[in-house]
């Protein structure tokens, strides 16, 4: 399970240093994560039983500068799973030359709505999880 | 009734133009309406009545550039009223030199959220615009 | 010549009212028009030129909401020229139902950054914009 | 050296998820530290030295949600410092009760324009970090 999103970066994505602005690469992991759970239909099995998804952290690196014109591919995958959270990672490439240019975990926990504190995973996606990961290695 | 809303524009108003981007400045904009809106204690009597503003038209005029390090001063008035609509001038003055950097016409109708449809503005708001309107020409 | 630009609506897009933003409508817009520029390499001879497109006024109309989720096509097209000035026409389709999101017309004038002033178009591609703007009617 | 920086949440900062959305929270740091650099007078020693801060990571923690007409301090202060990195420890807290929003590490290098490679911090500057730490504790 892993997501391939193309980004083109045009004109408003630079900021006054020229490169893309440090905001920008959160859109553009959002926009990804967002591809991911579309392409795997991912994400429903939650909603369903009152559950979301809450971002807790989100850890990036940036590596090298990306600029104007530059198609940029975000991949995204699940990295790590815990009783109540997941982890995933998303690396963003510059396709002109394969450079790496960010790379972020993004940390996620299993939120009750109704009970408004994490929970522990359903079993069924949790299995679903383990295997994308372990299958991915 | 007039509000005066202050910005500094800082590294990521900035696009690949050196200076601020064309889409900010509605960001800009809707900051000077949320402002105005606040300091007048507006619209909550729209919402107590089930209805709201909806945007339906911006039309922008970009008078000169503004670039990273400058103040901004958003000037935000109610300037037209219809039966079911009103129109809000917004102008973006650069505090350096007082130049007009943009200027906007914002136009709501009145929304009923149960007609879903537009509907006459409530008789006792009319009156409040049209008087706000009348002793700021 | 017409550009047709697919924008899918993500969480990020949406705002405090559930729909896409107006800010962000001026950034599916200028997505649009740097993928216009693209597909039929235009602009590329004014910067030869020393010259540049400067927006100078952006009038938008929101005719319906769009929501998460929503697959949004931007189409781009010259509409009218002037002597120092063209005009695009933009509109942005919901392709759930072929329904109107919204529609802009979107006016540059031809700037030299050396006079720092609007300057009239170069005779070549005043002749390639007319022909293109015929051709569409 | 702290800076506070205020910030009412408005619409078009809240997402899909009413909430204030990821990808603005790097901008309400950004500014904090644009603020920052603002109130002591710092980062200029750097530019006229062909010298500039690149942020390289940015490890940020959501701890309680942000809601429409909340009111948000950005606190930002240096907290590390290394050879040829600083780190600067921002803090967003919602004035309503002072509860904790999110808290950031922010990672800088510094970078030489010429070389284009992470150098030494100059010693005048590292020995006014260094204190401006020391004194915070």
């Amino acid at each position: 399970m892993l997501n391939r999103t193309k980004i083109k970066v045009r004109g408003y994505h630079i900021d006054l240093f020229q490169h893309v602005n440090n905001a920008r690469y959160l859109e553009f992991l959002e926009e990804g994560r967002w591809a991911f759970f579309d392409e795997f239909n991912a994400g429903n099995e939650l909603i369903e039983q009152g559950l979301a998804w809450a971002v807790v952290n989100i850890n990036i690196n940036f590596r090298s500068e990306a600029s104007f014109g530059d198609l940029l591919e975000v991949q995204t995958r699940y990295a790590k799973i815990g009783n109540r959270s997941i982890t995933m990672k998303q690396t963003i490439l510059n396709t002109k030359n394969q450079s790496l240019v960010a790379e972020a975990d993004v940390t996620y926990v299993c939120f009750s709505k109704t009970l408004k504190a994490a929970v522990p995973l359903p079993d069924e996606l949790k299995h679903t999880i383990e295997q994308a990961i372990a299958s991915s290695e």
